[in-house]
């Protein structure tokens, strides 16, 4: 089958890679549509310790073929998966679910082959189905979407509290997006006036990164991943304030930390979030849809910036790597 | 000028009572709606001491004249008023706003005279605009949408946990509506199948009370404001789970609290909330309407039941305190 494979650091399209077979407790999924993400980019220049096999997270698909233990009922359906695939039966995994399990696998970072390929496999216990009013092109953003919606599982996002989003990219966008829900006051926050159009466009509050005062903000979300979009964000939480690094920083960070112990800030890593009420949003947003604007829904649609046929891929990865990309989407079939 | 007075606990239609001239921080305010809630209701049976006044603090109008010492700019906007007064020195105030200052006066409640009236008057730094787009039928829910937003303010309200609204009424309406954004999973719970339908057709998921077991929800919101209501929401909370009382009670409850000790679970009563971000839930869903559902913003105009002139408001408030009765509008003018 047709799969985009990163082996020794190299990213090589494959026409002829072995299609996988599902264990007793995994389904076989044919895949409609995959995101290139952030993550993806950073594993081809080595991150996760030279990661080798078929790369993606991000996808929508249908179940072709189901284990011998596995429902029959999941035949057909379209589904998305959670990446994240824990031993079930540690501390971890029985309190707080498989993100955190300290052996758990994940779908194409640790050991398991991803979602750039015709076909893919996963445990049924992943798989949530699609609700018919989702289109592939809004249900391939359930991944990037839930990771935006733990936020709000981690921190206590008060309506009337002033929240910032550093970083116009492809979370930003969406983490921007999911604050502004439930009434919520946020800016979300770029250092070029072109990278605010389009968030403008959306009905989002923007803002220049340099226009707001030291300690304006009680939660600032940074998205970035770079040292100067962690000194802005740090600049601007106020003392006792919520700092959420909501990008995976990459090796040592050049940065100031007085403020961060004087002023008490807290400092809350976040990762994969939860797909049922990202798929809830989707939902609810796919209904209102036409009229839709930020704070009543999200809108994942206006990000897509391009579709690439997954034997394209190649092209799909450098188009994706230029910055101030949004999402770019491969197209296996 | 006409009004709905509170006079030793008889309420009274009065259509020559004496104007209010506002002082020089104070705005004069032309009534152009307003609503009648469980609390005026309570306060005709005597709660809060025997108020005396003029009934009434949901409501919109226009500035009709404002005091010398407050801006011009006020003059003909079309406002909404939070109800609490404080004096604006004390700890309370300086730390947390006005709503819980010990010498607050309270709009109808403590010392001040409501809404239900042509004219009414409020200081200035008490008014918010209303956005355009938000009609006069939905700027009147700002007060109690507000309340239900409070409660996002208190509790951390976990998209993926499981939530339960005690209480189909007015308040729960609201309430039930307020939670489901941003991907909540929350069932607003009534006695009977016929108090469901109305909220079932909103796009609410609605369920029997009885048909759940024990312990079976994260966080539950009673709303009701009487004793079986309170015995259900505290045996459909799980141990370590929250407990909000946004209805107010009077009297003393008959309640078992065993459960809410051994089981550790956490009470919170919440009462007023924050106007910005219930205007801010009022705009973004007058803009998404028409394809609006539950979970991509607030309905209100479904929850008028009835609208009277003031001079009718006595038969305003006997139809108000007919059990299962939903919001009742008093006009004016």
């Amino acid at each position: 089958m047709q799969a985009l494979v990163l082996r020794d650091g190299q990213l090589a399209d494959h026409a002829d890679w072995p299609a996988p077979a599902p264990g007793p407790d995994e389904a076989l999924i044919r895949v409609s549509l995959a995101g290139i993400c952030s993550t993806d980019l950073e594993l081809v220049k080595g991150y996760a310790g030279g990661f080798n096999g078929i790369l993606g997270h991000e996808f929508v698909g249908v179940v072709e073929q189901v284990g011998s233990r596995s429902p029959a009922e999941w035949l057909g359906r379209r589904v998305v998966g959670s990446i994240n695939l824990g031993c079930g039966r540690c501390p971890v995994c029985l309190s707080d679910g498989p993100d955190l399990c300290p052996i758990r696998t994940t779908l194409c970072i640790h050991s398991r082959d991803g979602a750039f390929a015709y076909l893919m496999f996963l445990p049924v216990a992943n798989l949530f189905p699609v609700p018919d009013i989702v289109s592939d092109e809004e249900a391939v953003f359930t991944e990037p979407l839930a990771a935006a919606v733990r936020i709000r599982e981690q921190v206590h996002v008060r309506p009337a509290q002033r929240a910032a989003v550093v970083g116009p990219g492809r979370l930003g966008l969406l983490v921007a997006q999911v604050l502004a829900l439930a009434g919520g006051d946020v800016v979300l926050l770029g250092r070029r006036p072109e990278s605010l159009e389009m968030p403008r466009s959306l009905g989002l509050t923007v803002g220049l990164v340099d226009e707001f005062a030291d300690n304006h903000f009680d939660l600032v979300i940074e998205t970035t991943g770079n040292d100067a979009g962690f000194a802005h964000s740090l600049r601007l939480v106020r003392p006792r304030g919520t700092l959420v690094l909501k990008s995976t920083f990459h090796g040592n960070a050049d940065i100031n930390l007085t403020k961060l112990v004087v002023g008490e800030v807290n400092v809350v890593g976040s990762r994969c979030g939860p797909f049922g009420p990202a798929l809830r949003l989707l939902e609810t947003s796919a209904r209102a849809a036409g009229n839709l604007t930020t704070g009543a829904g999200v809108q994942v649609r206006p990000l897509v910036e391009a579709e690439y046929a997954l034997r394209d891929g190649l092209a799909a990865f450098d188009h994706a790597a230029r910055p101030g990309t949004r999402k770019v989407l491969l197209r296996p079939n």
